[in-house]
């Protein structure tokens, strides 16, 4: 615990005097005031985060996959068996998943967290294992975990991510897998929001009628468990998973260093909407990726005052929506970097 | 003219089973079927286009940008000088302009063609010169240039494309630069899709409410004059702009040779519009990169049944929507190419 109020203290809020140099040196490039629309908006975010304009060039991307299982799944909330998190985890090592075909055309490095998973992966050199317990119990009766055990996960994130930035990391994309982990997200993203579980609550990979009422259900009744306290920490525990608190530890890391953090689905918005909860001086680091089509995911991102960057009706995680972003973020950087100003025309 | 017939003739209807074939490998992959919403059907798309499935790879993306001057100009539908025009390819050249910084990021081969500038650019490798004329006439009053010296202009955008294609490119990206050229684009737009002047016309790089009256004006006197004729060529000879005419042969000489084009803004879908229109085919070759702010855009890229890839707000033009879609539609070869198989998964 201690670790992670070190954690969070470090913590700078973004500087919003470099935006406004961004917005000026934009001004005076060669091409009419404003016509690159959001990509000016994310180069002044990128200034504001480097405390440098123009910010540094993102040459290394990096993406953190973490991954976890989930007691609630027992409850019937997903029709894909739990076994189905440690076969994409090795996936994820032998670089066949939809995360690495599209971190390979985006150049990203990926890593992997088991943040706790019931059945460990195989050892791996892309594969880190937090080692805190496997997989949560069932939020909908009791506490997915003890505070202990998710400061623990939020620690072994933050250390994953302290290291893919000291190899040169300075983007940080997330990443997520956990059969039934829609169902923590929703539950955070009602905490954290205030919104009604119905709001919160989507069909995931793609479950029917009957199973999203026996989610919404769920998700109602691990609210109701869980009451009225607002702790950021206690909720995390109380709602979320072992994946959630090692991206909250990702975020938390990513913007000590100052290094931007780019948003994937619904369960990398609800692991910032904990990390905002924790520490809002972290969401001046954090980029919507896409708008995926779990409605959750809309609904965090409002309350994060986020506007995401795609909208590619995706809804499988993985980092997938994150890392399409990626050349996105880094063209924001290489315009306020390398276009000439219109005083430099003609010469 | 008859160099234009034959290109025409070249263009190949995509073939839909292939898109069928790459639905239902989609599938079968690793992962929720349907979770990776219009990255699926784009690679169908890319497949129908190769007649393959999976679809190659797209290793080597490039940007053609087509520059020209337009005797509307006279008019004051721009605030801008038409020397620019030719310090902006100037700056292609020097590698300093925005589309340069985003085809860096996006690893994309960048070569201009000067379809008719008023004042020609210097000599430099990246940049080819027509030699048609040097700018339209005033389209206001007059048909901005002959049948023949459209065609020729067509010709030289299509022998570029064809270069490009030979030298190993296999995406073409469409970028334009011309000062006063959203005029004649939103005329082009109107004459093919029987919108309104008003409703094809909008703020360019960015003019005030008088000045955009007066363009409305001048858009609507263009078609006045023009009449009712909607021959493909004609229309594009009376309304258009060199640099349009230019981008019309890099479309059709892509999808003769089965190559993916990815559009820009509001003046590259005008020149789809007239490839489509001389050529329907050629419309299953098309990629749509991002919705421009620019009312054209919209209006053209509903009637070509094309719904943008981005909304970043861009109103640049250069190619620079375009680029920002490049890894996207790369993403969506490699993960027809690349993921592995749900039988594949622990094997």
């Amino acid at each position: 615990m201690n670790q992670l109020a070190t954690l969070i203290e470090s913590v700078q809020p973004v500087e919003s005097r470099f935006a406004v140099m961004a917005a000026e040196r934009h001004a005076g490039l060669a091409k009419p005031p404003g016509s690159l629309g959001r990509l000016e908006t994310l180069g002044a975010q990128l200034s504001a985060i480097a405390r440098a304009c123009p910010p540094p060039a993102i040459a290394n991307p990096g993406l953190i996959i973490a991954a976890g299982d989930h007691g609630v799944h027992t409850q019937g909330v997903s029709p894909w068996p739990q076994e189905i998190t440690t076969l994409m985890v090795e996936s994820f090592c032998s670089g066949r998943a939809s995360a690495n075909a599209i971190a390979s055309t985006t150049g990203t490095m990926v890593a992997v967290l088991d943040a706790g998973m019931v059945t460990p992966a195989a050892d791996h050199p892309v594969v880190r294992r937090a080692d805190i317990r496997k997989g949560t119990s069932d939020l909908r009766v009791e506490p997915a975990m003890t505070e202990d055990e998710c400061a623990a996960a939020v620690d072994n994130g933050a250390a994953l991510a302290d290291r893919m930035i000291e190899t040169g990391a300075d983007l940080i994309a997330l990443g997520d897998m956990g059969i039934a982990n829609t169902t923590p997200s929703a539950a955070l993203i009602a905490a954290y929001t205030g919104a009604r579980a119905d709001q919160a609550t989507g069909r995931g990979t793609g479950i029917d009628d009957k199973t999203l009422d026996l989610k919404i259900e769920v998700v109602a009744d691990a609210l109701a468990r869980h009451g009225a306290s607002r702790d950021p920490l206690g909720t995390l525990a109380s709602l979320g998973g072992l994946e959630h608190a090692a991206l909250v530890g990702v975020v938390l890391a990513a913007a000590a260093r100052r290094v931007p953090v780019l948003l994937d689905g619904v369960n990398t918005v609800a692991a910032a909407l904990a990390a905002a909860s924790l520490c809002p001086d972290a969401t001046g680091y954090m980029i919507a990726g896409h708008q995926s089509v779990e409605p959750g995911a809309a609904v965090g991102l409002r309350h994060l005052g986020l506007a995401p960057l795609l909208d590619l009706e995706l809804r499988l995680g993985e980092g997938t929506g994150a890392l399409l972003a990626v050349p996105i973020v880094q063209s924001a950087a290489a315009v306020l970097r390398d276009v000439a100003g219109l005083d430099e025309l003609g010469n």
